[in-house]
């Protein structure tokens, strides 16, 4: 009875993760080729097809916090619990890059950096935190989070999500009428959602069309979600004043991709939230063990939602 | 009897405190010019001599936080009290500018955006908030402010003052040796120390050479506490990893310094945190009126302290 590690990374990546999963359970055997004996797969977007034909096969552990393309997989065994990776250090790690992105948005550092290229030194209106409207696009475990961590910090928070919601001190609406008068009147917009069938495409030159004029665009969720050459328009039409972007079409971002030298645009590599081998490893380990245990395990997926 | 407004400032500037001023304190006579009637000044670093040979001279309110140059005036009449300003817009963009210089630093943001002006992607390491150690240097009424909300962060924070001080969740620490040691395990130190003669020319080669190899330095206090030309080579010998800087010795910076275009420096034009002149005036006229009823002002400078 084992455990299969599968996933696609380099080799080095992989010995780390295995590493640290055979500390975390030792009493699990673990392999890194499909067979008969594998009861469990822990996976970080494994190659398509890579859990079919497991006849033994009960539990999925995702190690990454989206699962869309997992679930795109057509061969993935039906009925199989899946469990996706809520990591602590993730949910420290994207908040923290979320309010560096706004703080750099309501106080003017983007402009200010681009002015000290230019040697030119000029002081920026300072609006207090409460004249400051943040509208986050997707409640989940993150998008929650940052919501909440804006609102202490006395920004005017706005939260948006498919289905209702409630978080203290944020402004919390659902419905397609609230979100086009949310984005009408936000100074930052967030996106937090999902990657599903429903939000694919999502800030096309339509919904872009529905921002305040000149807000900031912070896109920490998948590049899918963005029609990129509509927000290049918006850009250059000063419908969106600053878009910073974690997350892109394809990654790594080509290197002749208009986003890297445009002076509008912040390019993170991917790097909003990285889950923390050490900290992930042991969230695997408990999950494992309530699912042995025949426990529900933590942050299961539903699928027909999409995550 | 009336109230002087004095400073070294462009007459839009002064207009629009003049105007705000009397509508906060409309009972009082507001005067731009010294006279026998005046009994309270209202003053923006005033010209040297402004405030001599006033007979009924009673109180001295600074619109500005940092009083060193109003203290340096050797005709400023003795005895009369001074205060200064803690404006509660400051009080909120000191920590705001502090968090974002953090952030930059901790999660690799200035780095980050080098790389994008080389088209460059590549994640970089994303330690723990609680694995990164932060020193903030004079815990006044805004470094006091700092290390909270960075403690608040999860941030390892530390903090240095002449004084012995207690915050909760900061490691307080004073004297010369805990300074010295605090300062050579610090992964990001921040300067919010009062100028006074202790601590003019604080950073020079022999400090700076106290710090961790590769420490950040957020200096967002006063030019004059740094000697730029050991900062520099600082820089340049990797001993100090980053500079995140608002002030300098000359205002503005000139813009032939080295600090424009030096690529581990990030340049601020005074802009940590701005005086908001709406929550200024309602300040000033607290203060004047706690005055004139014989109460003691807040915010009273001691002047054998400088501050």
């Amino acid at each position: 009875m084992s455990i299969l590690l599968s996933g696609r990374w380099e080799a080095a990546e992989r010995d780390q993760w295995l590493a640290l999963l055979r500390a975390a359970l030792p009493e699990e055997s673990w392999v890194l080729e499909p067979g008969p004996e594998v009861e469990a797969a822990v996976v970080a977007n494994p190659p398509p097809g890579a859990l079919q034909g497991l006849p033994r096969l009960g539990f999925i552990q995702s190690l990454w916090a989206g699962v869309e393309k997992l679930l795109a997989d057509d061969t993935l065994p039906a009925g199989v619990p899946i469990a996706r990776m809520v990591d602590p250090a993730m949910n420290e790690a994207m908040p923290q890059t979320a309010l560096w992105a706004v703080l750099g948005l309501h106080r003017g550092f983007f402009e200010i950096q681009a002015q000290q290229r230019r040697a030119e030194w000029r002081q920026l209106a300072q609006p207090r935190a409460g004249e400051w409207r943040v509208l986050v696009l997707g409640l989940g475990e993150l998008g929650g989070r940052v919501a909440q961590l804006l609102a202490a910090q006395g920004y005017a928070v706005s939260g948006y999500s498919r289905r209702p919601a409630e978080l203290p001190g944020v402004r919390c609406l659902h419905g397609e009428a609230a979100l086009a008068a949310a984005l009408g009147e936000a100074d930052t917009v967030i996106n937090l959602m999902p990657l599903t069938e429903a939000t694919r495409g999502f800030f096309d030159a339509a919904r872009l069309a529905q921002f305040k004029r000149g807000a900031g665009f912070i896109n920490l969720a998948r590049g899918a979600h963005v029609v990129e050459a509509d927000l290049l328009a918006a850009l250059d039409a000063g419908r969106i004043g600053r878009a910073v972007l974690d997350v892109f079409q394809v990654e790594p971002l080509p290197a002749a991709h208009p986003f890297w030298s445009h002076e509008r645009v912040t390019v993170l590599p991917h790097t909003a939230a990285q889950t923390d081998a050490r900290s992930a490893a042991a969230l695997v380990a408990a999950n494992l063990r309530a699912w042995r245990a025949g426990r529900e395990p933590a942050h299961r997926v539903e699928r027909d939602r999409g995550y």
